[in-house]
């Protein structure tokens, strides 16, 4: 398979490149590294993209920016920030992909624990998360010729806790191969609308 | 209790309205009905109708605009309809509203059943609806001075079933009573963080 990988560089996406890549060809993407360069939060640049790959057989995004800050404090450019990068971006790349994508291509998209399960400062984080979640049921069941949407909402990853670790203190922590492998199941298994919760 | 209730004529805020109003003081927002107008999409609108109102107890918001269309058709214009009107215009209710209420007040937002059981051309609704709920469970553990925040997630009414029954075919419809009883107990009760599904 053809395989679009967004945030290929990153923390999740370097995992899930080592993964992925042992059957099938990657493209892999990311703003400044990989084979191609998009900004997510640019419709434009999404699609320069897509005329750049061409067909392609599944698009995983790993990416996708938020905000972290109390309720109490929260601006209206915070909510900005994860509305136009981890969610609409992401939701983007299915709404701009699904022409070209082939027939039966699956997509698999970020979003994370926090949706479920919050954490302090992470109230526009669960918005946008629980927003991706939402958008890949509604539109699971509506994409053309067979093409499949899921998401996966891993728990903070170990190699993320020298950055992220005091938002999570008490929640385990898993290896990063391990939300790795739930890209690989939403890519090569037959299911959609679903999503991947790995904690 | 003096209660804010946004949407107050419409098909769910009359009933909710009808409800609430046989105990507590309402002040009744649409945006061109009621006893004030404000615009929920514009942040400057909710501010000035805050400043209107001044110290309440509980606000309870019926509203929000969304685009439905098939997930091949859907806009960057449609997915931004829900964005600035269901999703941050509520969202901005909480935000905005937070600092003028009183301890202990309440604040009840409105999702619907889209959020986890999809319909044709909802997949913009599934998102937002799904958001709000998010912001519902994150936001609610830091609200200040133990103020409260829930959603409340109706199906269909039989009242809007002229409206948008087509959409929620074999679905089964309930009376807008029966979900203003959800938004009643959202202001009444001690919980925060739910959402209330009424179907
Ligand atoms: N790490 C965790 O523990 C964890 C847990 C749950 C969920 N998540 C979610 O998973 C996603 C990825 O997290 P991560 O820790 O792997 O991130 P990361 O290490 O910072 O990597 C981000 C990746 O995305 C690319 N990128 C950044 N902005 C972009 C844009 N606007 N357009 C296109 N590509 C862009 C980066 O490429 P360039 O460097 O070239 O820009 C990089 O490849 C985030 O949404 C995060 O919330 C992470
Ligand atoms: N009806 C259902 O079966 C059902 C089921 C589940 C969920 N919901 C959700 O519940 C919400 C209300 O539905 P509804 O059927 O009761 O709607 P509705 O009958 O159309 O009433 C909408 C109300 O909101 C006010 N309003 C509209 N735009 C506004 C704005 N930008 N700022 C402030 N107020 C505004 C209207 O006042 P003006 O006329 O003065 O503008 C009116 O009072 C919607 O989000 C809908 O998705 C409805």
């Amino acid at each position: 398979m053809k395989i679009i990988l967004v945030g290929a560089s990153g923390t999740l996406g370097s995992a899930i490149a080592e993964r992925l890549g042992r059957r099938h060809d990657l493209v892999r993407v990311g703003r400044h590294s990989g084979d191609l360069q998009a900004d997510i939060t640019q419709p434009d640049s999404i699609r320069a993209l897509f005329a750049k790959v061409g067909r392609f057989d599944a698009l995983v995004s790993a990416t996708g920016a938020l905000a972290f800050a109390p309720v109490t404090e929260l601006t209206q450019a915070d909510f900005q920030v994860g509305l136009s990068s981890k969610l609409m971006g992401q939701v983007n790349l299915v709404l701009l992909g699904q022409a070209q994508a082939s027939d039966g291509a699956s997509f698999t998209l970020t979003s994370g624990i926090v949706s479920e399960h919050p954490i302090h400062q992470g109230s526009a984080a669960a918005m946008v998360n629980a927003g991706l979640e939402g958008f890949a049921r509604g539109a699971a069941i509506e994409l053309p010729r067979g093409q499949r949407l899921n998401v996966v909402s891993p728990t903070v990853v170990e190699e993320s806790l020298a950055h992220y670790g005091d938002f999570f203190l008490g929640f385990k922590a898993i290896p990063v191969a391990e939300a790795a492998r739930a890209y690989e199941r939403s890519v090569e298994g037959r299911e959609t609308g679903k999503t991947y919760r790995v904690w």
